[in-house]
């Protein structure tokens, strides 16, 4: 029987999940937030991780950063920890559950090694087939989710404009960003000026909605 | 039996929530999305219509402005219609799941009638229970969520810097917000920063991000 670990941010929607997951697929479901992930994943070994990209936590999880979840623990092959240890291992299959429109969260999960990539709007009967799949090795992609990926491939920011778009986003002035990044006011300005233009935006907060829109800050 | 609805925008959550409940409540669940809610609900008359606070549709739900949702049907007593006719009906009991922190959603549910508020990180077993109070016609409030409604009843912001703040969320530039809402630039600037200094912002782009976090805007 393949074990399936379901991890969301929300508790009620991971019951919810793992109630469906049951019903449907007749699988060893467990499900947890990021704060007992790593204890969990330890004791079960599972086959198969599902993960919902839009978690907050999901960003973390996937970059091998845990420092939202009180990391306290080590780091393995993988890169991820959890406060007790690695989330993801080797051994485990990595299921995202994406949104279409969301380029920038594919590819974070293309980069961490997922093997399955289910679109949240698709049926449950996708997602059934997608963890049999990816339980065997093998990938699965949504049709739906193609084109995002094409998108991910041409991300129009470089990592500088990035931090500077991601900093202004969390309500930081321009001294502010330069002063965190060791720049130049009038640089943190130039990077903002061409992120600006480069995401096709009118103004530095048209910028800041359309990257988070499309999941890259 | 106690007929529920789940009105969900993703459909695979929709689909789990719906598993979750029958599995954990034995109710008569159905789940949709706001395209065929009105139809769904018209059909099956339920007792209960569970809504997900955070989904984007639920705002133009609960405010009764169905545009997003192409509206070509008529407004019921309840003011909420969706594209075939209304979706809200006074027999139905409104259960929202809603965040805590986030006090501009639940005083918008507030505002519609919702009877039940459920914490959408509490246990299955509450939701269980609040659907059969509110079923009863009677109120279901999260312990979790009271302090939101204690924010929610002091909401720092005027009708009009709500406003001016929503465009520029979507990327408006001042002389644009001016424009669309008949005021000078020098007003907007205005409300800009009494909205900015009231929520204890930075910067335009902080009280934005701000706002948005609580569900002002």
């Amino acid at each position: 029987m393949t074990r399936v670990l379901v991890l969301h941010s929300v508790s009620l929607l991971r019951s919810a999940l793992a109630a469906l997951l049951t019903k449907e697929g007749a699988f060893d479901v467990s499900a947890c937030g990021w704060g007992t992930a790593a204890r969990l994943s330890q004791t079960l070994r599972p086959d198969v991780c599902v993960v919902d990209l839009d978690c907050p936590g999901a960003t973390a999880l996937l970059e091998g950063d845990t420092e939202g979840a009180v990391s306290t623990g080590t780091t393995d092959i993988t890169g991820t920890t959890g406060p007790t240890g690695p989330i993801l291992t080797p051994r485990m299959a990595l299921l995202v559950l994406a949104s279409a429109g969301r380029p920038g969260a594919l590819r974070r999960a293309f980069e961490a090694r997922a093997l399955g990539y289910v679109d949240k709007n698709g049926s449950t009967h996708r997602l059934v087939r997608a963890i049999r799949k990816v339980a065997e090795g093998e990938r699965f992609i949504d049709e739906s989710l193609a084109f995002g990926f094409l998108e991910a491939a041409r991300m129009p920011l470089t990592q500088r404009e990035l931090s500077v778009l991601s900093r202004a986003a969390e309500g930081e002035s321009i001294a502010e960003i330069a002063r965190g990044l060791h720049l130049s006011n009038g640089t943190v300005r130039n990077y903002m000026a061409s992120a600006t233009r480069k995401v096709g935006a009118r103004n530095r907060i048209d910028a800041i909605r359309i990257s988070q829109g499309a999941g890259w800050v």
